[in-house]
């Protein structure tokens, strides 16, 4: 028998005096600015808050309620863009040969990267190095099962810090959004290259 | 016959109407205070502007009146350290085994990183990866000389564009700054693993 209680979203529980839980309107207002800011920045990655707050459909105080500067905001799309991208990326095939396994993920990988496009690239020059790192915490812990299994099966090289192995997919997967939005590496280029390079430091021991 | 004429450094010229050279007191105050910001960066990247005024010995004052921002200082500080780097870069010998050579410029390349400590790593984060890159033209156009000499010689890979492996040492590089900077990879393992990583990307085409 279904509960007669109302849905969480249909009706919020009264603020408790000192708590202040974001209401309906709100988290519905932060969702919108959140989906423009995807699909805005990702095609023009200097596009100001007046530009996002038009594509939201909500005035530019709404998005200055929630967020207090441009950074605030893309910090919090490039963090949503992950989770997103980190829900696709954990259904990638992981079993069989590691090589292949590790290919596919970073073609899955590059795909969440050019669906955001140039925000990755905005990404990486408006927030610090350890803050990316941070957002990244999920698909890294993926990426260290993988090397670990291609290391026990002998595939994967033993003479660096793992830590390093997995740090150096993160850069050229970073570096690789930067060349590409910079007109540098062809968007088609990319995951070859990110591929065929995390693969040769991976497996290539001297 | 020595020139009876003074020094430019100890007798600069009158500053010509409608131009603003810098006088020499102002060149003195910029140097030391770049001097400074090297030094107490390197050893603590949260300095503040008081920090690096007071270790340059001049005024607050007179660092606002040369650099505008914390992000400024920094900037011109990177920039500076590369000038310098840069200098002792051209000293490489890059003849011979093209592998080689690569190993000892990443060596020095590295040394020159360690040099400036923790500043590296805080310009990663504060400046844009293109202002980052730059600054790199001319220590970028020695690495791309040398991968054009080891392909030439069959050593390194043609399968991948050549803009997009020097970006690998570049971002390796940095990469490793932060990783060290961040206590994830043990300053004395930088070198080897930068070195054993760009060698892999560059040598080992499947």
């Amino acid at each position: 028998m279904p509960s007669p209680s109302p849905s969480p979203s249909s009706s919020p529980p009264p603020s408790p005096a000192g708590s202040r839980p974001l209401r309906a309107d709100a988290r519905r207002s932060i969702a919108a600015i959140l989906d423009a800011g995807i699909h805005v920045l990702a095609v023009r990655p200097d596009a100001s808050m007046a530009d996002i707050a038009a594509a939201a459909g909500v005035g530019r105080v709404t998005v200055y309620a929630h967020f207090s500067s441009r950074a605030d905001l893309l910090r919090a799309v490039v963090a949503r863009a992950i989770t997103e991208g980190d829900v696709v990326l954990a259904q990638v095939d992981l079993s069989g040969d590691p090589r292949a396994a590790l290919e596919r993920l970073i073609l899955a990988s590059w795909e969440q990267i050019a669906r955001i496009g140039a925000v990755a690239a905005a990404a990486a020059g408006v927030l610090e190095a350890e803050e990316v790192r941070r957002l990244h915490a999920a698909p890294a812990a993926r990426v260290e099962a993988l090397l670990a299994r291609g290391r026990e099966l002998g595939v994967f090289r033993e003479d660096l810090p793992a830590a390093w192995l997995v740090s150096v997919l993160h850069q050229l997967m970073q570096g690789a959004a930067v060349e590409v939005a910079a007109g540098r590496l062809e968007a088609a280029q990319a995951a070859p290259a990110i591929s065929a390079s995390v693969l040769a430091v991976w497996t290539c021991a001297r």
